[in-house]
């Protein structure tokens, strides 16, 4: 079904431009870490410094590798598509290609490029469209089962975190299935909806259709938006809280963040109310609503720093706190958590 | 501002077609009852048998008169344009007024009706349509007086509620403005956004838009829209909640209703659950908000279960809680309520 929702063709060629700022090549890197056996490889301008380590090849190369999509894994300052890359998307598209982007621009309306994709086999898709026709949600309980992960804040891990759950999930041989709410976490999972950018009328409903229906054993995670707490996004956050009708969720937090990105004058929400909020709220979709432990993000502490915390914060909060990426064993005691009856 | 925001040009002529059923003209009365003052007539076409009893007369007569806007008044089950139509719709545009429309068919899809607007000084106005360029929520405390109408659920006089209150405010002198944050309101109000039209990520900014700054002393009385509680729209209510961050809130209710209309596995909340997760939540935004009063909805009781109802609750809830049609003098102290310092 998500497949549809969204229609992304695997596996992908990640196109890196000129890029000279690894910072600027973060899609190319996720995708290369959490969707690694869906990139046959890179496809770099002259002067790129950048590189993911993936074979170097060029549109047509990738296509007899197998490659369906060309991902512009560059995400620059201002989300814009450099002109002289142009040359370089219409070969994708001359190749057979899908040409992918998840950036704020759209491929269509860039000069030129329309015009390739009407004459060419391959398709211009920007994951940050919504499917056209997304219902009013229903409220209907579905089978399966749903772990949504939440925070005190936006940009602090919480597709970091879902990520790393359905990894640990899949190893573990429960069949799960990580559901994208974000372009970039779409283009990791190949499906998905771009929940911000739902009409919010439809926006519950966009998190009913991403998370149909399923077997008893199944587990959808899905990738949390927003936040209640948030001044500008507490909607979006409620829309996928009552629509993604969760059994679990997991509490993201940024042990150093005092306040609301870009909004100094909005203090942060403790984990605790958090906790408490979204059980309250969430339980109007699923009664049964039950946090299973905090992710941390402590990768601005040092080791020892970060092992205080998580042990301090574990016995505060009674539940299991862990980071995804340092301290597995305490990431095991969370997920294990998350299958508890 | 909100003149810009949406656009209409008043005063308007009440188009009521070939109408033959009064409830589907519920869009020409509701302009007529609060928008009376911006109607210069009507226009029907043979076989109509309603009437809103404002003086028919044809577009170009309309024109004479002062008319800028046609406003098409027929809301018919689908929300469709007749074909017959389309004829009166042209002449209209030709007699150089806007046509407006609040269905979800867009005019410019029509046959014929886009190309008759290009050559014609009448523009295509379909005022669901949210303007283009709304920005993010910032959640800046803006100078001015707000009120919020919420509700247990959708359609149990939100709208009505916030437009009784804005009459009375101007009945007492004081400055104040009735925001529209759906499309009938907006054809009232002349202005508004329609809020459920409005991609997530910007309905709190929409709903800040919608509510500048103002002199200390004036009111913007917001039309709500869903409910907390709703499964498909609760995040449309939170991100006008947050986004509104109302001084006063009043709550609306339909009695007799025992479930979310359209939902039957949804009990409604309770009217003392409402006003105390609105007061949790829009905290967040103003942390001075209050309940001033419960708005009832008694139009399917007698008189006197009404009456009775209204005490009963005023006692049990210690607010004032009246029902805007009937009963002035309770409503009287609700809207004193209001503006108690």
């Amino acid at each position: 079904m998500t497949e549809e929702v969204c229609g992304l063709r695997t596996p992908y060629l990640l196109f890196i431009g000129d890029c000279t700022e690894p910072g600027y090549a973060k899609t190319a890197f996720g995708l290369r870490d959490w969707a690694g056996d869906k990139c046959v490889g890179e496809y770099a301008l002259p002067g790129a410094t950048v590189s993911t380590g993936l074979p170097r090849m060029d549109p047509a190369e990738a296509a007899a590798r197998g490659a369906k999509s060309m991902v512009i894994g560059i995400a620059n300052s201002g989300g814009r598509i450099a002109p002289q890359w142009l040359p370089a998307l219409e070969m994708a598209l001359a190749a057979g290609l899908d040409l992918v982007s998840g950036m704020h621009a759209k491929l269509g309306d860039l000069p030129g490029l329309r015009e390739a994709a009407e004459i060419s086999p391959g398709r211009l898709i920007d994951v940050r469209q919504p499917p056209a026709e997304l219902p009013v949600a229903t409220g209907r309980k579905r089978s399966g089962k749903r772990l949504l992960t939440v925070g005190t804040d936006c940009a602090l891990g919480k597709k970091y975190t879902a990520l790393s759950i359905a990894k640990s999930f899949a190893a573990r041989g429960v069949a799960s299935d990580f559901r994208a709410t974000g372009q970039t976490g779409i283009l990791i999972a190949g499906a998905g909806i771009a929940l911000d950018s739902v009409v919010a009328d439809f926006a519950a409903g966009a998190a009913e259709v991403l998370s149909p229906d399923n077997f008893d054993d199944h587990w959808d995670v899905i990738e949390g938006q927003g936040s209640l707490y948030h001044p500008a996004y507490s909607g979006v956050a409620m829309a996928l809280l009552h629509g993604s009708q969760p059994d679990v969720f997991v509490v993201c937090h940024d042990p150093l963040r005092t306040h609301v990105l870009g909004h100094s004058e909005f203090p942060l929400p403790d984990i605790e109310q958090v906790v408490e909020l979204t059980i309250q709220l969430g339980r109007r979709t699923n009664p049964a609503i039950r946090c299973v432990g905090v992710s941390l993000n402590t990768s601005a502490l040092r080791l020892d720093e970060a092992n205080d915390l998580l042990a301090r914060e574990a016995v505060r909060l009674r539940m299991p706190v862990a980071d995804p990426i340092r301290r597995g064993d305490l990431f095991d005691s969370l997920v294990e958590n998350c299958l508890a009856p």
